[in-house]
């Protein structure tokens, strides 16, 4: 391998200059083996933020990235591989239902799931709502349940993308977080060394979503899509609406109940509407076209293949799911039209129940979360209940209460029928 | 002291907002303290290279540099205090001859000195080729000289601005060094600190100076003024060539050999304008004006007081100096005017010669250097010697030899005379 200098290379970037294929194997390499120092790479990630990385060099590092680890390998698997990424937002359960209903036309979703820090769930959690439910799965494990069943949600082994972990945490701390490139080729690393060969990229927009500006949000989209194809992985992306929660669970077993009710054929309007979007999209990169997805989740078979899914990996989908012992309900205050539904406000609000963690070794309580009794944009009246904060701590609800103020309004003027799907992102 | 976050402060930098006084105390002290690591300190100088500081920003930052260690304190004093500082060149020996002239005229110079790094050399080094000379004086010791005598360098204490120390320390390893309002502070305030109370900046232009850039060195040194102004000390500067070496004489024994020439009322006439251009400056500062400065230097009383001052630092001022074991003579190659003899590539040669350092912890070669015979602009004839390089270790004259390789040019055709100070910078 060439041999460069970590500052030479800072310098380069700092001067507005690109960095070769080779410079970038090289930075992470040695930083993944720790010959280039935290502190450089802080220094080179703030020049990346302010400076930027262009599509070449955001696909090279993102591949160095993929190579400081291992790359799943899903030859001779007899259907196709195609999975969805989501950029985080609240009640987004779209996961849950989404992979069953993929798996039923043939495609596979070899999905690593991760956890929840901060105001967004993470799939692992809501999963492990479930009785006997493992999220570890051996590669062989993972490739017998993918052609069996057809999904599998596996928890990322740590040398997925280990380069990817080391910078995200150094990130962390040196606010440099917001680096489109490196946002970009973390999220990117992390699929592409999945293993799939087709991705459609869930990017959330709104006061939930890590991308509150439309435009932001667009130009994440496009980049992340662009890398996708240009490391050989079919990928689109759809913009959705994350400016208030997705349907009406918000919590880790309140968002599997919800999702049983999808997969029975219910279920709110709007996740039943983003499933039914997302899955379409995905079969549609695999050459699968003409299915009526929806019916599907009417008929049972997304049923069938959740219940299969679910054992397979240990889990018993009969089981009752955890219940929160405590309860605070919130009623309308006047007649009207629920304008506003803040996502954020209520995002902060579950994980101050419990829901979600502060630290990443925090455990988190499976019940608690919110029950929303109408969705933004529905008519109330006086006195009905709005929503209800479910815990199993009672001393908890003064905090959610105070991240709910001032985020629910109620108006006189019926508002705008509500987008879910906002645009779609191809090349 | 009011409480802040590392990571708030890096976004809010990296977003091109002021940090507020008491953002910028914290910052420092905490840096210095080990609470904000240094990998939140090397983001931190990106974003301040790229996005810069203000000039009010510029100065919090340099006094909670100063904050963070000792102020040295000359109330007490009969005389007022100025000093210079250079920002390094090649044959810059004018702190030699300066401080004691300055001195004669009853101003008091409380140099702390430092030591070369790379192809400019340090000030304690050349002090140090003469026998028996002591860099290291107590408060006390330095309080009595500068009453007494009126000059005296002194290696600086650990305790003189130790948050600069640090982060000069991390600039270096992290492509951070060339951030202006860093570089500002650092040099900035360290003379601060030094307690003087009026103080003249030798901005250095050309191939041999840190700044090679006209506009970029003005742009430093009216930063500096500035803040000089802006901490309370009387401060100009004077932009000056550093294209060509100051003087014929480069290295440490040699350097002081020529300061003494200067200093007899001879000396090459570029040292000698530079040194009375300076010492004139430095004395108008603190009010001593319509004196002839250039006298001092031809009637020996500029010399009594360097005797004075090397004898009161337990220097032998008749010791013999460090002479180099070998030599190696470069004659000239055609007829004409010497038009090129660069800076940089005769201070790579006598650094590589063992004037210099590689390393902080290395020592340097006392009798090592380069003497020219003919300066840039001068007459020369074919064959006559251009200059001799000195050192103790002949293996190191190949090495020497790359580096003035192309550096040298002879033409047919006379130059401009060269011009020794380019710009004055006053507020």
């Amino acid at each position: 391998m060439a041999e460069f200098s970590a500052v030479d290379l800072i310098i380069k970037k700092r001067s507005k200059f690109e960095l070769s294929t080779e410079e970038i194997n090289w930075l992470i390499g040695n930083y993944t083996s720790g010959v280039v120092a935290d502190e450089q790479m802080s220094s080179m990630a703030m020049a990346i933020l302010l400076n930027g990385m262009n599509r070449r060099e955001i696909k090279d590092l993102t591949m160095a990235m993929i190579a400081s680890g291992e790359r799943l390998d899903w030859t001779g698997l007899s259907k196709p591989t195609v999975d969805k990424h989501s950029t985080g937002g609240v009640g987004d359960k779209i996961t849950l239902p989404l992979v069953p209903l993929v798996a039923v036309f043939g495609a596979a979703v070899p999905q690593l799931g991760g956890r929840g820090l901060g105001h967004t769930g993470g799939t692992l959690d809501k999963f492990e709502a479930i009785a006997g439910w493992n999220p570890s799965l051996t590669n062989q494990q993972f490739f017998d349940q993918l052609q069996s069943v057809g999904g599998a949600v596996c928890g990322a082994s740590e040398n997925i993308a280990p380069a990817d972990k080391k910078l995200y945490a150094l990130r962390d701390v040196t606010g440099t977080v917001e680096a489109i490139p490196l946002i970009t080729s973390s999220i990117m690393s992390k699929k592409i060394a999945e293993g799939t060969s087709a991705l459609v990229l869930d990017v959330k927009v709104g006061s939930g979503a890590f991308m509150k500006d439309f435009d932001k949000a667009r130009e994440l989209a496009q980049g992340m899509v662009r890398l996708g194809i240009d490391a050989g992985v079919k990928t689109s992306a759809m913009l959705t609406d994350m400016s208030t929660p997705l349907g009406k669970k918000i919590g880790n077993a309140l968002e599997v109940e919800e999702s049983l009710e999808v997969l029975a054929g219910g279920g709110p309007a709007d996740v039943v509407e983003l499933t039914v979007a997302l899955a379409t999209e995905m079969l549609r990169l695999v050459g699968i076209e003409n299915v009526d997805v929806a019916a599907a989740l009417k008929d049972g078979r997304a049923m069938d293949k959740w219940r299969a899914m679910v054992s397979a990996q240990g889990g018993d989908p009969d089981a009752a799911l955890p219940k929160a012992k405590e309860s605070h309900t919130i009623l309308a205050d006047a007649d009207g039209w629920l304008t506003e539904l803040d996502a954020l406000g209520l995002g902060i609000a579950s994980w101050r129940l419990g829901a979600g963690r502060e630290r990443k070794e925090d455990d988190v309580l499976l019940g608690a979360g919110i029950e929303l009794h109408a969705q933004k944009g529905d008519r109330v009246s006086k006195g009905q209940p709005l929503l209800t904060l479910l815990t199993d701590e009672p001393n908890r609800f003064d905090r959610a209460l105070e991240a709910i103020e001032g985020k629910i309004s109620i108006s006189a003027e019926q508002p705008q029928a509500r987008k879910i799907v906002l645009e779609r992102i191809y090349e």
